[in-house]
């Protein structure tokens, strides 16, 4: 399945796709897909409704309705840093040893085709396309990273926007340049696992005003998502519906040389394969 | 006010202070001391109804009674690093030239008197007496420090648990060794800031066993809560009720020599001046 949410942002029904431009309304099966419904079992409570209204017809046309972020509003946001090899090497650090963790606001969540506001004082907001992992269970000390397949509920493109400055010259941790409002769009769909033919082998990219700017694959992946879901059940407990970041490839503006960053008017579009595109436009403070 | 929460782990009732084994339950005005409580003018809307009922003695006997965190799992948990001036020279770190953040997962929060869980695999668990912060409404790039106190809703006492190898040797951000469950005991109560002197002149001290290891002041914070606050708003949304620990003074197992951490059956209490005391008490992963 595809889950997405469609409507005015905050006021978003719970859907799932079917075909090119339709989708099925489940706003009367649940409420929304959050920490609730990834922890009750939703997603299996739902397959079957589905499947059977696709069948009988039962589908809208999504036309340009406004498309939210997957998932509501989550517990966490977990990030991964330097997690692609050709990434870490661009950035000119080594490899991490192990995943490098830092935490987005959750209020930075929006919809994949919202706009990205720049926030006060920026000059170095920074684009990254990345694999998100929404999580399906209540999750604490897996024993294997074989079972973290059970611990997730799909995958998601997002984009972790990223101030440059306030990232790593006021003060010496991520969040907060990490944090600012609209800093994480999410979407179109959380698609489930069943869907994808292999997670770790995704082609990435991302283009600004039309230009190929990072291009990359989940298989350059220096922890991958099972190992990534493990790793941090060691240290935390994931909750249902908790979205997780896993990384960018090659190509951020930081990366280039000079650096280049996003200004009001730029245009971000990007995608991995099997998880759809998405398209933010750049505003000003 | 006094703001508490008394019942079972994840069933609390929302409640007010009436003395010193007495509460007001208002339990029936309000669902719980949440987001939606504060961002809508919930202080405010109890306060009279609280004060009639004390004033007709519709008030009920604390006893034994468990009491969780006075807040509702916020939305974020925020922290400011190496904040009192006399911990910086502590741990043998300058004073920082502007606020550290970095987060814990907002599912540590417990009450102030339920056990703190040693992590598996942790050698360095740590105490960290702290004031937190409890934010009162949607809070952005505030254009004064003065604005600030409009947007506290109150003060709670809260040890920010620590696992000092998770911190800092095991990637490089702090999160992982802020976020393992049971870190973050808050309470007994939210304090609203008319009860309150002086905010930046709060005695404040925690033992471990018996023995005292913390002693400070809020008066050698390097950056006071109004300071916080607006800063904080310059990089990300504030929610209501989001809880900001605001750093620690000295005296904890870190800087002893040789450093010193917690084991099972340890038992930290720790208290701030007018925010209440709690006792924690430690066992085995």
């Amino acid at each position: 399945m595809r889950l997405l949410r469609i409507g005015a942002a905050g006021a978003e029904k719970p859907a799932v796709r079917a075909g090119e431009n339709a989708y099925v309304d489940v706003s009367d099966l649940v409420t929304d897909f959050d920490e609730a419904f990834f922890g009750s079992g939703g997603l299996d409570r739902i397959a079957g409704p589905v499947a059977e209204r696709i069948a009988a017809g039962r589908t809208q046309t999504l036309g340009d309705q406004r498309i939210g972020a997957p998932i509501a509003r989550p517990h966490q946001i977990l990030c991964i840093g330097l997690n692609y090899s050709d990434h870490a090497a661009e950035t000119g650090q080594a490899p991490p040893a192990e995943p490098i963790l830092f935490t987005k606001s959750p209020n930075t969540l929006v919809g994949p085709n919202d706009d990205v506001r720049i926030p006060r004082g920026s000059a170095k907001t920074d684009w990254e396309v990345e694999l998100g992992i929404v999580i399906g269970r209540r999750t604490s000390y897996l024993d294997s990273v074989d079972q973290a397949r059970d611990a997730i509920a799909g995958y998601v493109l997002v984009n972790d926007v990223s101030e440059r400055a306030f990232q790593t010259e006021r003060g010496g941790q991520w969040t907060k340049g990490k944090s600012a409002e609209t800093f994480n769009p999410a979407g179109p769909w959380l698609v489930t696992p069943d869907e994808i033919p292999d997670v770790n082998d995704l082609g990435m990219w991302l283009d600004v005003n039309g230009e190929r700017r990072q291009t990359g694959n989940t298989r350059t992946m220096i922890f991958d998502p099972y190992v990534i879901v493990h790793y941090l059940s060691q240290f935390l407990v994931l909750e249902p519906g908790d979205l997780i970041n896993t990384g960018t490839p090659p190509g951020v503006g930081l990366g280039m040389k000079p650096p280049v960053y996003l200004k009001a008017g730029d245009v971000m579009t990007l995608g991995i394969e099997h998880l759809g595109d998405a398209r933010q436009q750049v505003v000003g403070p």
